[in-house]
């Protein structure tokens, strides 16, 4: 646990320790070069009880000998020696310790045991620990560069950087300067033993020089904290952007694509990652240029990009782009037209993106025009202007200062966001930002992708960002729940309770009845035996499917003395339930199973085979809205296939998106009993739905789950 | 036409005229500036009637006037007065002409007129024409900057860049420059009158300093020579990489996804450029990034990538990375595990990606072993160095020297090629080369995913650039051809001919005929009608399934009343096909259409609803082999249905490769007269393969169509 009072002061520390300083420790000289050079050298001190002097300075034995207090230690010693220096720090009045040795839970069972016996250590004593494994933190706008890295932190800016990685953050840091994404923070988390990247965007969400979050991660700790973050972020308009490694983890799970397989699958952190609002990107390149436009820009008012060039080519590869990226390229409205048309060449097209051709060259003053008048579009939330940018220093002066000019001109009388982008990644440096400065243009991106693939990502994130209000994992796993015995008549009874139509059945106990309900029926029927206690009743004959009517009777025997042959283990049976045979119409799979981390996660996936096949499964966690039922079948690749292909009736989608809904809801009302629910499957025949098979597991408080098939 | 000997003699000028030069121009400053700087003043001449200095020089009034023979003209003339030009500079001896003035093909009816008499005016008199449209061309290494561009072309190199477009070609040079690909040349081909990307390529296929091919273009001129340049490409193993533009006209045509559809079709040029072994990439940065690749380690001789990284999350973000891009990071045998295991510390994991682990910032040696040990797997082909590099010039003396030097002294002794990759983009300039050429790489490329993607595409070139070989697109349009009535029987003994299964059928001129081939096939049956005339059968009543053989008398005569009523308009009849009914199994597209450019091109896709909906379709030029069929079956996503899932009877795929295979024969035999082939569906269950319906469409010599349905 960590309080935000304890954060605040965590990060603003007046003086400093170095706790294991030594000339021959990478992490002390450049921890020490920094703060020495950001004019901290009077409150740094360096604490090494076996070197009189290192760095050229007199050390102390301890913390304590220090003689004044100290606000943060960084403990560069060796593991075994971290929790003694922690208890010095403290003693010393210390209020947070950034660990930066290694060889805690990275290591393995033992380093593991160290590690949760420092942060029992670090709550009891009221210290805030980072790390370990760490290299500390830049507050860039303060002026606190207490990281263990080289290079400068680039310019200050509205992006706060956090990354689990130490090692990767250097090339991150080296990265946005290049890209001329500003920075508010850098910070490492290591381990996160105590504070979780969750803590931190929830101490930042406040800050008010950060927009928007650049975040690198292996894994998400403490989900709970991390969601209540991301609500608090979404709600704030402040943009998250994730990097999260492990997408190829799904390699070796692709075989096995039914539901109960999706449990801790990746896919599970893109469903609850995007109904968190949290923008999830693939590269370290993606992940600081979204952060900087969402930060530029905040939420979008509209999804529509306007874009701007003078070159065709470029106008070409944005529309392809646009297209892959899945990015909203509006077609312009008449008055917009109108006001383009007057400055064009006669030769020249007017659509979006907007070639503005050569005559830009001769006149800037097209530039302008065009900038400002594709903003001023209504579909348009934010205009883009793609030209050449110069970086070199041989370049000066740049020849085409006067289109930047017009073009930052167009954008003040835009009215919308405005982002100036290059057709190739370049660096953004200072002679950069002298020339865009000049033009009054606030924000440029280098390269078509990164900047069309971010445009993309915010203006997704702009609309989807409110989902993440009614989104919470559960606080605690659930234990004590005694195991419940569940036959097909009982999941059936649990799902028309629930109003999720079921295909209608008969429940018999003898050959006659089954003969009677199957004339009743009028067609062939499906005879399934009733059992709490066998778990798959084909593999024992216990389910037979097209029985003619004059068979019923004899099939009933049949099935039930399966149900008693040795193999099925002395089952208890409960009769047979007798259905209609349905043929055709569209099969879905409605599932919904339990993530460790993100509590139930409800699936839903087009057709038996194809959920396999195709892996075209839709995940989000629970609650499930109708309309948040609707938006996951239109996002399936088969959902043409709901509209009627070819003649089929088309599904009744508003319905079929309630019948969902209902399964999320009777879900959710059985927490924390419930281990996973499936419907496979659901038929929908046009306005038809109906579940033709429920298989329902209850969680147990050994741990076991027993199941019911409708 | 423009032959080698012409080509050769175009870009080897010793003399120049820049024709309608002028203070005004920036094309003429920028043209005159660069041969001035190249030492090219004395051998430049100035052509101006109006205007007797220009650029502080004499001018000429004319090419003839300057008294020497000039060997290239530039001419920025307006577009009415080039022809002039042209002759002038003919009559002066010109061997070759850029045209860098528009107002050509790209405005319109006028200009295309213009553009035709130019080229047939070039062509009389001998001279090669680039352009118009053009901004000219630099030979890097011999030192001849005849481009109206800025900047510096970066250093020279082995990549030959060549850009439909010139305004781009800035972008596109900068790049390369900032992520130090060297260059051989840059050709602009503008509108491509005369000299097209195809004979560029053929061109320089045989230049020795010219290792791959870097090319942008909007669309593929002269598809026969673009193709044997690029099979000659292929063969020497020098790998073309396209940045083609039109990607989201596909967008327009989604929703017409059969195989007729399909023509024109920017999937086609997919199919075609993949069988050319022709690398198709998204952005100018893949492009120069993965042709530099290219030119570095030519073909790969083995498709892994072995990756050797001393940062953890950089190995977690490749593997990713590798897996969206379909690399293949092969396991470490054991002769190679256990050399890279004694040198680990006890924490690593001897594996690929192999995380080297912070051991290495202490002992240098361990990057050493690494690299040549994974070089050296035998399932390696290239093996990757990830680490920093330096290019701030603040950043000098570079801490890590040392480490680049051990990556160098490992890829000295790896035995196959190797890339050093930084972990984001940066620029790789002068700095950053003395750093690698210190430690003896040779080649680096900036960032992850730029450099995953481009290894990824160059193993999968290495691969499959064989199959260039046996493809040629037509040679001529074909236009003299009979129309050929063509009825379900002809179309079916047409299939049986070339050994394609197709389903049995009896052909009935009675009721009563119809009634005992219903009986022979012992259960219901499907009945159509025989008819060239008739295209749509089913919407007349002419086709009906499931028909009980007691009913085949009757539906006889109900189907041929159907084809006599007024709606067939008086089409011959030729009585009724009956066939037995097929239920199950699974359903193939297997078409062949005609492409205007690149001629007959085969589709395979499965299941008829899943063609439209999931747009799931392999493409091929013909000629193709069952080894071909098989692949084009095993890309598509549905693959996994042919292996039979739940249940299902696997496919048999060899036979159904060559009952594929046989329809590409038979379409390529059917050449000139064929314009479409299509058999849908084509069943599948297990090892028995049918065609169960087939259409034909011939060629005609006014350009309709008529077709024949099996």
């Amino acid at each position: 646990m960590v309080t935000s009072a304890q954060l605040r002061a965590f990060f603003e520390p007046r003086s400093f320790a170095l706790v294991g300083a030594s000339d021959k420790s990478t992490f002390s000289r450049l921890l020490y070069r920094n703060l020495v050079a950001a004019g901290h050298e009077p409150s740094t001190f360096l604490v090494n009880p076996r070197s009189d002097r290192v760095h050229g300075r007199r050390t102390r034995p301890s913390c304590v000998a220090i003689g004044r207090p100290v606000d943060l230690a960084f403990v560069m010693v060796p593991a075994t020696a971290v929790a003694d220096a922690v208890r010095d720090a403290a003693a010393a009045g210390a209020r947070g310790v950034a660990v930066l040795s290694s060889g805690f839970a990275e290591t393995g069972e033992e380093g593991r045991r160290r590690q949760r016996e420092l942060v029992l250590l670090s709550e009891e004593l009221g210290v805030v620990l980072l790390g370990p494994n760490v290299l500390g933190f830049v507050d860039v706008a303060a002026g606190i560069p207490a990281m263990a890295l080289a290079g400068p932190p680039g310019s200050a800016g509205n992006v706060a950087l956090i990354s689990q990685s130490g090692a990767s953050c250097g090339a991150m840091k080296d990265f946005a300067a290049l890209a001329g994404v500003g920075l508010s923070h850098v910070i490492t988390v290591g381990n996160e033993a105590m504070v979780t990247v969750g803590h931190l965007l929830d101490h930042l969400v406040d800050d008010e020089r950060t927009r928007a979050f650049a975040v690198f991660m292996e894994a998400i700790r403490e989900p709970e904290v991390f969601a209540a973050a991301a609500r608090r972020a979404a709600a704030a308009g402040k943009a998250i952007v994730v990097l999260k490694a492990g997408r190829s983890e799904l390699a070796a799970k692709a075989a096995t694509a039914h539901t109960g397989a999706l449990v801790g699958d990746d896919r599970v952190v893109d469903a609850v990652l995007a109904r968190l609002g949290v923008i999830r990107v693939d590269t370290i390149e993606d992940m600081l240029v979204t952060a900087g436009v969402a930060a530029h820009t905040g939420p979008l008012a509209s999804p529509g990009i306007g874009v701007v060039s003078i070159s065709g080519g470029a106008c070409d590869l944005v529309a392809d782009l646009a297209q892959a990226a899945g990015a909203v390229l509006p077609e312009l409205s008449g008055a917009t037209a109108e006001r383009v048309a007057a400055v064009m060449p006669s030769y020249g097209h007017v659509q979006n993106p907007l070639d503005i051709t050569g005559a830009a060259v001769i006149d800037p003053g097209i530039w302008e025009t065009a900038v400002s008048a594709v903003g001023g579009d209504p579909d348009v939330g934010v205009v883009v202007a793609v030209n050449s940018l110069p970086w070199r220093e041989e370049d000066r002066p740049f020849y085409g200062q006067k289109y930047v000019d017009a073009i930052g001109a167009g954008m003040a009388g835009a009215g919308v966001p405005a982002i100036y982008l290059t057709q190739v990644t370049q660096p953004m440096g200072a002679y950069t930002r002298e020339v865009l400065d000049a033009g009054g243009v606030a924000h440029a991106v280098p390269g078509l992708r990164l900047g069309i693939d971010a445009l993309a990502r915010v203006a997704g994130w702009s609309r989807s960002r409110a989902t993440a209000a009614d989104f919470t994992p559960p606080a605690v796993p659930v234990r004590d729940v005694r195991p419940v015995p569940y036959s097909e008549a009982d999941a059936r009874r649990l799902l028309e309770s629930a109003g999720i139509p079921v295909v209608p059945a008969r429940h018999v106990h003898s050959g006659g009845e089954a003969a009677e309900a199957a004339r009743a029926f009028g067609g062939p029927v499906a005879m399934k035996i009733v059992s709490a206690d066998i778990a798959h009743k084909s593999d024992l004959g216990c389910v037979r499917l097209g029985v003619p009517a004059e068979r019923a009777a004899a099939v009933y025997e049949e099935v039930m003395a399966a149900g008693r042959a040795p193999a099925a283990g002395g089952a208890r049976l409960d009769g047979v339930l007798v259905s209609p045979m349905r043929e055709g119409g569209l099969e879905l799979l409605v599932g919904v199973t339990r993530d460790a981390d993100w509590g139930l996660v409800l699936a839903v996936a087009l057709g038996g085979v194809l959920v396999e096949v195709l892996d075209d499964v839709a995940l989000t966690p629970l609650p499930v809205s109708p309309a948040r039922a609707r938006a996951m079948l239109e996002s399936l690749r088969g959902a043409p296939l709901l509209r009627g292909v070819r003649g089929g009736s088309p599904a009744g989608v508003g319905r079929l998106a309630e019948v969902i809904a209902a399964v999320g809801t009777l879900a959710a009302e059985l927490e924390p009993h419930l281990e996973s629910l499936e419907i496979n499957p659901l038929r929908v025949d046009g306005p038809r739905i109906e579940a033709l098979d429920a298989l329902v597991v209850w969680r147990t408080a050994d741990g076991r789950a027993t199941e019911g098939r409708q």
